[in-house]
């Protein structure tokens, strides 16, 4: 099998660190590995493979002789880089929202719809970390049944707003329960015991970013334009795994057995409904998993037609939500021949 | 005017200790104050009105010469002594879910139902907290334009399962922080850095307790059985705030700024939708406040008919959720003259 020279941008980030744990799991078939951040990181070293690689600095030169770039370094560094990186041969699997709605590239999750990968011009978006985790478990009951409308509350664990927002989750519950002040830096508000609003800016339609990526990253990747959805998204003392309380609205009736039966089979997700034991998805169990956990499946009863389903997920935003998806769409275009070693 | 003799079931728990804040902040017409409580709380001392008093055994007849009892102790002690204190000759306003749903019993939150209390029988329910906090802000809508269904999705403190819960979380989150195992007793999964679905018993339309709680009580007190709520209940690690999403559909168009002019107007709601430095309601600022804060109004542009509306609630689970409601109800007894002294 072909080895392919990697580069991974943003490799001392959150996303980035776990890219290289991926990468390692799932015997990805890494010639060279390229670790490129900012200069502040220049000289770090990481292992993978065995060998320690020393961190190098993100230049437009960076990318020559590279296949893949996994790019995690933040939406303005993308659109600076990602042109060069495609000038140079590479394929970029893009982790910012830099492109995700640019009509050019494909936006994919594989489990959903992996042909989008057969049109790319050198760019694939990852999508929305809360987008994956919600739709790698609605897609499925969609394809069974088309869903015509989706409400959404999102619990988003601090590791969405990178590595220093985790760090400052447990430094301010230090702060905290030591009677001190919390001293917010990365985050807007006090995270600690306490949650709130996904911080990003707030649009005309009084929707904040991360809501409108889970609206129109849906329509992208269903292909349906038509589909309605409106989210909440709130910022939760969590470390790495999101959850999300999703109420599906069917364009016909559909029983949980139907349901049970499709999310037991649909790849990607697991299914964490043990009634007796109250044990359903939790954060600290989807944590380090692949798949997203599924539980509180049941028939919505503010919906009588039977039209209505209830759904309460947990995915690791970390993996899933971001550097797993990345790895396996690399791992699809490497499948699919779409992806050819320079 | 008359003082009335108070007694407290279950004076040493979260929900009791503050309705004796509430009983002094807010002056009410308080003679005799008894506090009653398990035997293992005998001897404990509490400061009222500058005079220290001593715990008493909760017993049948605890209730001579007491006028007003808010019970808090649990539904099974409800049960058990609510009627020993209305053969007694007391008014109870009960903070449990014993007699919420016995159509002899009126279901009151003084900004929605007051009227309902014309009809008691001796006891009053106080309705569940994340119900109250969502229908203080839901009920003045409803009442300017019926709202045909509600999904709501709540993030609830952990003061709703009592002051153990909240000594839990603080434990457990030194216990995390310090690498050893949490160890969950109070609380059935850990919950520092964690959620998880609301804990009560699965019922066979496949909601909990807290669910149905939120869809029935909602509906007794809108005195409107074909209101249709799904609920979501999720305990977050967060001391003593409920915060809520609400999703509303409405039966005709309904705009955010008849909205916000209806909210800016009702009482018990105070809005905090300031979007511009991305701030809205938060329980660490929730906690301590009379008032359920309101914001995220906007137009859900999942109903493009204009039907709907989202909004974010967060709301102190211990003062309007439990005890401020509860004086309040006993404030309104007094107002109406359907309260009469022993």
């Amino acid at each position: 099998m072909a080895a392919y020279s990697v580069a991974i941008m943003g490799a001392t980030g959150a996303v980035g660190q776990v890219m290289l744990e991926i990468l390692a799991e799932r015997d990805f078939p890494v010639g060279e590995l390229r670790l490129l951040a900012s200069a502040r990181s220049v000289g770090k070293e990481f292992e993978f493979d065995g060998k320690s690689i020393a961190v190098q600095e993100l230049k437009e030169d960076s990318f020559a002789g590279i296949d893949l770039v996994l790019a995690s370094a933040g939406g303005t560094l993308s659109k600076q880089y990602n042109p060069h990186a495609v000038a140079a041969g590479a394929v970029v699997v893009d982790n910012t929202s830099a492109f995700r709605m640019d009509p050019e590239v494909p936006l994919v999750v594989p489990e959903i719809n992996p042909q989008d990968l057969e049109w790319h011009k050198g760019i694939i978006a990852n999508p929305n970390c809360s987008t994956i985790i919600m739709d790698v478990v609605v897609w499925p009951l969609y394809h069974h049944k088309r869903v015509e409308r989706v409400v959404v509350s999102t619990y988003q664990a601090v590791s969405g707003a990178g590595a220093r927002a985790m760090e400052e989750l447990e430094q301010q519950t230090r702060k905290v329960l030591a009677g001190q002040e919390p001293a917010p830096q990365e985050l807007p508000h006090q995270i600690a015991f306490n949650l709130f609003s996904h911080n990003s800016t707030i649009g005309p339609e009084g929707y904040c970013e991360e809501e409108m990526k889970m609206i129109k990253e849906t329509r992208k990747m269903f292909h349906d334009e038509q589909i309605q959805v409106t989210a909440t998204t709130v910022r939760v003392p969590v470390m790495r795994a999101h959850s999300e309380a999703i109420n599906l609205e069917f364009e016909e009736p559909i029983s949980t057995v139907e349901a049970r039966e499709i999310l037991a089979a649909a790849p990607g997700v697991k299914i964490v409904d043990e009634v007796e034991a109250n044990h359903f998805p939790m954060p600290i169990e989807a944590a380090g998993e692949d798949d997203v956990l599924v539980g509180r499946i049941r028939q919505d009863i503010s919906q009588p037609d039977g039209c209505g389903l209830d759904l309460w997920v947990s995915g690791d935003q970390l993996r899933k939500g971001a550097a797993l998806n990345a790895v396996q769409i690399a791992e699809e275009l490497v499948q699919r021949k779409v992806f050819q070693k320079a």
